[in-house]
């Protein structure tokens, strides 16, 4: 399957208006326990853009033995709101207002890649969409893909 | 704004089932009486993707003088669904199992465009996503992105 | 088919700071001339929720007869949007930021009733569930349920 | 605030197709390994209705201290998920198809409560809304809503 939609072809011309953009997003990263607890890493940080990958662990499975989908949705929703958080000033933190995940194939491999980059970036409110892959002998298989709203909470620095 | 997942590169592998596919999708539409009203016209039909126009109108407006947000919506789950219909096989008719737009932007122009594309087809279930662009004066404004479930009624031909 | 989370019971404890809200509420539908094209009216308004009711027309159906899906999806949302502007001050006016809708079964019958009411009010964003109903013969029949984020444009009063 | 949409009213006449359906439904929970490492429990089923309920814990908080949104949608989606399960006939398994979620106030407290039940149960499909509550010192507050599409996997059991 080669999906149009799916895959970020990457070349955007956001401008962080904070140049010390890459060091804050992962710093908040660092401070989300829930992403230590399931072994999730951020593996990408650019500019409207952000990468989170998880290997698969016996513990994050639901009852067929795939990720589960909980999980799945985690990764995609904080690769969202990183991707955002990237085009933030630095005083600035992010809440995710909604999103909306399709769940399209069983996360099946060695390893989740959730991939996310930002749509529309505004002063309030921020969309971003997301593919989730599952990685196996080498192979990437799309299993999900997000929509989302993230607010911007002004004036409120993230730590 | 360049928004890596606006805008659909179009390149698709998708093999459509039934050869006559386009003028079968071409047929659907005609028969919504509702793509009459509002004047909606299909531009585009391709394996896994389609496009349909509308020209701006003063009945179609909300309270501000902007395209409804109800008739963007409308044309783009349009798009989505005969997307996925292209790849139906022909004895089968398709439903909108469920949609979830984001409106970023004033559906404000001479006219409106509506793009969707498969994500991910099944023999039950199929998943597209689509957007909607207002041109004005030759400018193109992303104004709408849409994610949506299809579901395939198999052996219920469309007409 | 009894339904827990369908149908609103409706007990509120909304109160709109503008006292006017209904007439207000009333004057922005009317000036939406979309909904004067497929024949919207709006039935209901009380604090914090809104009804809007369609009579079937042969010219809103979609390739099978019934109410296209794009216009279940105009009328809820429209119900959703006055829903929360019900609460908002007399100086705002309202923009639907995203919408999510299950179709879940054919828009068939004399009338369909859109309901929907605010789940949550906040000061910038405003959450909104809805559900429309398909009238025949005297039954109701649950045909689509919505869930709805809204953004307060404080100090764009709506006229 | 009381809102109308949130919260089940619990009526429902759904009738379980497997009589043992709770104890499949327990069963299939317990199999799944992330909710144990969440430290999720299944605290009610009944007909068409499924509530998880989760103790805070620090390694499942995000840079603010709250629960983790991620987590959050986990257990409503694994209530919703249990809500269908519970109307399944005793050989079909059950998959998200999708959901979406809305964040309406941050998951703080000393539980998190989530509740789902069936909207619409069909033979393929089945549709349920969820809520979820953050419970602190005796009081509850709503902290986000679910609205979900759930695939029925026939012949293929649970275990």
């Amino acid at each position: 399957m080669t999906a149009p939609h799916a895959g970020s072809s990457a070349s955007t011309a956001h401008v962080p208006p904070d140049p010390d953009y890459a060091a804050r997003v992962r710093a908040s990263f660092d401070r989300q326990k829930a992403m230590h607890l399931i072994g999730a890493r951020m593996t990408g940080v650019s500019p409207g853009a952000c990468t989170i990958e998880l290997a698969s662990r016996d513990d994050l499975t639901q009852q067929h033995g795939y990720i589960h989908a909980g999980i799945v949705g985690m990764i995609v929703d904080s690769a969202g709101g990183y991707a955002g958080f990237t085009l933030f000033p630095a005083d600035a933190s992010v809440l995710t207002v909604e999103y909306k995940l399709n769940l399209i194939a069983p996360a099946a491999g060695e390893r989740l890649v959730a991939e996310a980059s930002v749509v529309k970036p505004g002063r309030t409110l921020v969309i971003t969409r997301g593919e989730v892959y599952a990685e196996r002998a080498g192979a990437r298989t799309l299993c999900a893909i997000m929509q989302q709203t993230l607010i911007v909470m002004a004036g409120k620095p993230d730590s």
